[in-house]
């Protein structure tokens, strides 16, 4: 029986680890359960599961949360430090999938308490890695990703003989504008930028799909995760999104993992590694998918590419940068401010004026980030960027 | 430095072990290589790695060995039982290549050694696995397969869970005929029948693609090797033979090995096993491979398949009688005494009429076999099967 808390348990990764987690009572008992603002979801589920905690991030909230959890033995609590301090009681095995900057201090208090931590939160690897992944070794805590990408190289990385390891291939869907033309870019409107393929997701990953700063940010991602250069990743277009990414090793084997595009394949690996568990989804079945098919990634067309290559080969501070600008872009592009190439070409903008030192502490994460937001948000204020296709 | 003997070192299994073994002096030492008749090659290899002792099957060439040999410190020897003898060394590995019914008994001298030992003899697991398998856990042997589909699947299978899998997925070129119809194929030439679109190989192991029994016998290999039931392990077609095998686990994660078509790499697998060696092969390039392809094997037109699975479902002698049938009726065919489409209707009607016990010892599975091509011999003997289309 292990004990399970989720931080951000209603968000979509949340409700399907709940889902699994519900599946098994006898396997996991749920101990903290955070959300951000949704009690209703947060309630019912504090009560399905018998948490023993539930803490609404934003306090306001309490009051209400407090009320649906009247006659219950759920325990109540309310605002940022409640949601750190829930991380803190040291469940065996903790989801980490509040999404954002306000996401950071949790998952760094559940690393503190040295337990298992399955990683969602993308924002701990890209601007922060340096210091959550000096954190993971310093208190012997355990990571694992649950980014399908990421969760797949886990699958089939050799981490005792990391030397062994030729190259890492990060496979991308290649979003709804792998065969666009930049010219035809240049005109996206905002429901086209939302409307990815294969998934359907929040409007900010939707958008990091259009631009590929989501495979961006995972090469980043992989390149803190593991022991390897990050010349040593490279990006594969995968159109079908089957194989969720591949391990060469020296002597030319390639290992793989391919899955069902459900976020519970990753989350059931993390919660029952190194063992396995059963999950209600069906199997793959490759004849019906027919085929599968690879080609080189643009960078020519989408260049977040290669700006997420610049910033984790400079290190540092830079992925932090690139994150908080990239934000600030596809808010501004989401709110029809400015157009959808405009988004890579402000966030190359900050990254060329922001002269940042390597942040080795939370907060100085948290200023480096703050700062880029700010510049970033100056430069969208002043109006379109002239001719991004050039 | 591991102590390395090779049975079979001149054929092509053999002779790329000693490709990767020859790269690596420091690493390997060579104890014995033996040879079926190859003098010249064996002579030269002996000579070349510093092997303690060379051995020539047929003993009629044993004069022509010593004279290769003359003034080395390379030991010459002679005959079947000097092949056993070369396995009972006891190297640290030993590479079990010898072809056919030839190669069970130094296999099984090699296996009662308790070394470990990389199998591409098919006909040890197909007929006599029982046997073997059965050798291997009371001696404590380590048996890793190098034929690529199963070297695939031991790469991905997690032996320390076996109850995890739910399916181990054997993939299949499907062979020069895989959209020929039966009427065509009924008219297939043995030139035809030897043109395999992926490999060059031999005649026997042509033919046997192109009926699909060589995937039929690797279902019965499978079997034996990995601990899943016979109906767990499923059949697809992918003509571009990149993904080599892969396994299906209860979590909806599927792990594969993709790699080239070159027989070093399952080798070199095998050779530096639990870790991994360096081998000269170009990286798999997925974006010039362009796409992969997968169907459902079609059991009208390929009734070897479902003779195989009959015959694992069955076990004890079936699969021997299977594989000597087989033989004689590829033999048949490729004498142009029979047609292609008689060489099932020929296994399937042995298959029927001979009722096996099931052998436990080597001897017994020698006598199935041998009683197996005798009654397949009669029956190709009395002439053309009546209509194998209908």
């Amino acid at each position: 029986m292990r004990s399970v808390s989720i931080l951000g348990a209603t968000g979509s990764v949340g409700t399907s680890t709940l889902d699994l987690v519900e599946r098994r009572p006898d396997d996991f008992s749920v101990l903290a359960l955070t959300a951000h603002r949704d009690v209703a979801g947060l309630a019912a589920a504090a009560i399905r599961t018998g948490a023993k905690l539930a803490v609404v991030a934003d306090d306001s909230c309490l009051p209400e949360l407090r009320s649906a959890l009247a006659g219950t033995s759920v325990e109540a609590a309310g605002g940022a430090q409640a949601v750190i301090d829930a991380a803190a009681l040291g469940a065996d095995w903790t989801m980490a999938s509040i999404v954002g900057c306000a996401g950071l201090a949790p998952l760094m208090a559940a690393i503190a308490t040295g337990g298992t931590i399955a990683l969602a939160n993308k924002e701990a690897l890209v601007s922060a890695g340096d210091v959550v992944m000096s954190a993971v070794q310093s208190r012997g805590a355990t990571l694992l990703p649950v980014d399908s990408e990421h969760n797949a190289i886990f699958q089939c990385f050799d981490f005792a003989r990391p030397e062994r390891v030729r190259r890492i291939i990060l496979t991308a869907s290649g979003g709804p504008f792998r065969t666009t033309s930049r010219e035809a870019m240049a005109q996206v409107t905002v429901a086209q930028a939302v409307a990815h393929p294969n998934w359907s997701m929040g409007a900010k990953i939707s958008v990091d799909s259009a631009t590929m700063m989501n495979k961006g940010l995972e090469l980043i991602e992989a390149a803190r995760l593991f022991p390897v250069a990050s010349d040593q990743i490279e990006i594969v277009v995968h159109r079908q999104s089957v194989i969720h990414s591949l391990v060469d090793y020296v002597d030319g084997s390639m290992l793989a993992q391919l899955g069902p595009s459900d976020m519970r394949v990753p989350i059931a690996h993390a919660l029952a590694w190194p063992d396995r568990m059963a999950t209600p989804m069906p199997a793959l079945d490759l004849v019906k998918l027919g085929k599968l098919e690879f080609e080189a990634p643009d960078l020519e067309r989408f260049p977040a590419l290669r700006l997420a290559r610049q910033a984790v080969d400079a290190g540092g501070g830079y992925p932090a940068v690139l994150n908080a600008a990239n934000e600030v872009a596809v808010e501004a592009f989401l709110d029809e401010r400015i157009g959808f190439l405009e988004i890579a070409a402000i966030v190359e903008d900050t990254m060329q004026r922001l002269d940042t030192p390597s942040p080795t502490t939370l907060d100085a994460v948290l200023a480096v980030d703050a700062e880029a937001r700010r510049l970033t948000g100056e430069r969208v204020a002043k109006g379109r960027v002239e001719d991004p296709v050039a």
